[in-house]
């Protein structure tokens, strides 16, 4: 250490781990009467949301739940599913905010895989969640919530609003020891069979959280409304974010057109995030419900890129739209096609055809390139040539969880390698052409074609399965089988059997539309020829 | 480590330290052509700005300036000096940016403490500058800039120009090698002895700079006038900020009432900061220059409250005004008076008697408190009972160089003691009564300085006032009053007629005894230099 170091190390007045959870302390102690959440005719000001979730915190600790243990959640977007990403935090633990599309053995997995300690159960997945602890050896603690909005399902184990109260808000919460320490594990429907575990810091949260109140422009007087599952990637860190600012979150249990425009009307709804399946659903709403929007509505969207006519559909209500770009590795939004003033200029469908770009990294990532995996390099900026989507920054996930393999091969390099294959622009703007890893995106849910495949594969007539994506007017894209018999059974399943196997043994959402039955294209060495299929699938009417 | 620790540690591609040499990087990369600094008829494009910087960074390694060396500046708000806030950081060293104001003793004090390897220096300071290095043994190198829009002075040593030449744009920056090394060097106006080196890191740069542009609303749109001068706890760390949202840096050489309003219409200036005295110039103005705003302009004040008198001026021309609080040692603004909606419906008074607190903290402030230095705890929030502002968080310098001693007393347990002392309202917004050292202690009574000038610049006839301590062999201390007359008004008042408001006005035991009328002698940075007047005081029969 030099002279001119010396005296100048860290201590506890400047140096404190980065963690989202200050951001409810800071806005509970400016806007203690403020609406932080308002869920149907229920209003919720900062000091309230702070002390229920610090309750919460509270009585997790208070029945064992220590540090770096992980607590899994079940739930819509709710005021309880908001309180979880702050009083699970808040306890030292992690929180696994658990897709409800799944079924009962991916959740079972799931809940094993993480080591869940206790589960939150919205009522109306109590008989989901109760198929999946049924399947497990050593089920986790059960906590129902009850929430008013519903009447499907039943309060499954202890009620939430009694766990809370075995908690006091005035215990210390437990901050990280290291900006490091777990924050948030979500699971991505990966390739293989199982799910991988996407493990989170404190360091990550806060910054993307940051990164989306700079990139999307949340300030105090924001109402951001919860079209956007909690449950993917933690809201694409929203939770965070809107807290962060001091902003309002408008819940919402079910995505649905008409309370979506109502709710935009009646809250004076400012910021909201959806899959472009959301916004056609806007788009396509009947005259009925659908409201021109008079004040200033910003949607992003992103998963997928938004279609021009969705695009010009949304313009026509009077929103905004962004597109931002991510993935659950990199904490959600990390790219963002940043709107230049004169592309405003330009006619709808070049418009529209910029907006369809990933664009370029947010202000909390490091690196954003599009490279040839071969050679780690850069490729062309001629809009034309593909490569491979690569980050790098504080807002890329620790690692998978348990799952060295797949966290070195996906930081080979010192890179993130998304899995995306995209071109670059000469405008330094990337464009996603395709997809490397066989993941078919559905209304905004991830299927992986090797699960539907493995679940193909079982079957006892069945003899080789490929699963693509096709395109779908409605779904962005939809899964599409080809299948080759075991000789001598040809013509023993038709596709509605092949369908309805899979709708048994697989979430609904996952099971192919359609079937085909045929020999498989496949490469000398045997692979089977993807890009022969896809074009096949296209061509189906 | 665990098995939910296993594998998940840092590497290239989820770890970074943070620093704002990568905001302009990224923007660069997005807006190659946007405007990122205007200068006169001067516009320097995002990609040159960059280019330039980069060459600065590459002409510094060149001539071996290496990692932690400090490079000092003197320069008023160009280009240049914005460069320097990239190109010195980009190689590895420390930017120390110099108080032209400052006398030829102290610039070669700070020169020689904080170890500065080479000057730049603005022709108009080359005298001053030449006076300094002749009292230093051993001289820094000096490179001089030409700014074409000035004339005084002549170019010392090397040419700027000449000096970047040598530099080259794609050579690489040298990245931290982690987020605590130093970033920038700023020495405060002590009041008593020599002047403190206040060390900032990267990673504070970066954090200060996301939290001014979530307080503050930059945005991609946003055009930021230079009022504040950059040598200011680097400009606020706006360098970074402004330019993180890829927003456009309006220079200013001096700071002139003329020019500003010229600047804001013409170049659509939607964000400045100033001292309060600045915006005391800008609504005292005469009517020849004013210009009514008819956009949207927030000004953010700080250093200390704006006067009741001045906010309602500056509204009345059409600012926004936002009140910040910070010291040097908190990289500039670390708290805010966040406006809550429901205070636009207060009257003036009351509205500006809101205004003047210093508020809550940055939502990259950790801890924000208002606490009794004796017991640690914090003071009732009844509005009344005076304490000290307490800080802690990344935003909170690394420490005083050279000056450990200096260092443990203002961290001492764990807080950074402000040294400002204020009251904390029951709505959690802190609001200073007074610096520690500006407390009138009169026949054992308090007497804030800052209250009775509240009620001096009520006086319509009255511009500026201060207010300060005079031994008194009664009554120990004295307030003796300061005071600028309006132009065009000198003489309208006497001692007796400010008395006789002032008692009108205050408990009669605030009243300042004497008054006296002349031009306020003020810091570099507006603030007005009190321990001069105390010295004037002292001195008067």
């Amino acid at each position: 250490m030099t002279i001119y170091e010396e005296g100048l190390g860290a201590n506890a007045a400047n140096y404190t781990p980065l963690t989202p959870a200050d951001f409810l302390e800071r806005s509970a102690a400016i806007w203690p009467n403020k609406v932080a959440v308002i869920h149907g005719d229920r209003q919720v000001v900062y000091r309230e949301f702070r002390r229920r979730s610090r309750c919460l915190a509270s009585a997790l600790v208070r029945c064992g739940i220590g540090r770096g243990d992980v607590v899994s959640i079940i739930a819509p977007n709710t005021p309880a599913m908001l309180e979880a990403h702050y009083g699970v935090i808040m306890a030292g633990a992690v929180l696994n905010a658990l897709n409800y599309r799944l079924d009962a053995e991916s959740i079972a997995f799931i809940l094993g895989h993480g080591g869940a300690r206790l589960v939150l159960v919205d009522r109306a997945f109590a008989p989901l969640m109760q198929d999946a602890l049924a399947l497990m050896e050593t089920p986790p603690v059960v906590i129902g919530i009850d929430d008013p909005l519903t009447t499907e399902g039943t309060v499954l184990g202890v009620d939430y609003e009694s766990f809370l109260a075995e908690g006091d808000a005035t215990d210390d919460w437990q901050r990280p020891t290291g900006e490091w320490d777990s924050l948030a594990l979500n699971y991505t429907s990966g390739t293989t069979g199982n799910p991988k575990g996407v493990m989170f810091h404190h360091r990550g949260g806060f910054l993307s959280a940051m990164g989306n109140a700079v990139a999307f422009g949340l300030e105090p007087s924001s109402r951001y409304l919860w079209t956007l599952p909690l449950f993917h990637c933690n809201g694409w860190t929203f939770p965070w974010a809107v807290t962060a600012v001091g902003g309002t979150h408008v819940c919402l249990r079910g995505v649905e057109a008409a309370e979506i425009f109502a709710s935009i009307a009646v809250h004076r709804v400012s910021h909201m995030c959806a899959a472009p399946i959301v916004l056609n659903m806007l788009v396509h709403a009947p005259d009925a419900v659908k409201r021109r929007i008079d004040h200033r509505v910003r949607i992003a969207t992103g998963g997928a890129a938004p279609p021009s006519a969705v695009i010009e559909g949304m313009e026509q209500l009077g929103f905004e739209v962004t597109h931002l770009y991510g993935l659950t590795e990199t904490y959600g939004p990390s790219g963002l096609c940043a709107w230049p003033p004169e592309w405003d200029d330009l006619d709808l469908t070049s418009r529209a055809a910029r907006m369809a770009r990933q664009g370029v990294g947010y202000p909390t990532v490091e690196g954003f390139r599009v490279v040839n995996p071969q050679t780690g390099f850069d490729v062309l900026r001629d809009g034309a040539t593909v490569g491979e989507i690569w980050l790098r920054g504080n807002t890329v996930m620790k690692g998978y969880l348990k799952n060295r393999a797949a966290s070195d091969e996906a930081f080979a390099g010192g890179w993130f390698h998304s899995g995306d294959l995209a071109v670059m622009h000469p405008d330094g703007y990337a464009e996603i052409k395709d997809r490397s890893k066989d993941i078919i995106i559905s209304g905004g849910e991830n299927i992986s074609s090797l699960e539907v495949e493995e679940v193909l594969y079982k079957h006892p007539q069945i003899m080789e399965a490929a699963v693509v994506a096709r395109p779908d007017a409605t779904w962005g894209e939809t899964p599409c089988a080809f299948v080759t018999m075991v000789p001598g059974q040809k013509g023993a399943l038709d596709e509605a059997a092949v369908i309805a196997w899979c709708r048994d043994n697989l979430a609904h959402y996952k099971a192919p539309r359609r079937v085909v039955f045929q020999d498989l294209p496949k490469t000398s060495t045997g692979k089977i020829q993807k890009f022969v299929l896809r074009e096949q699938a296209r061509a189906i009417e």
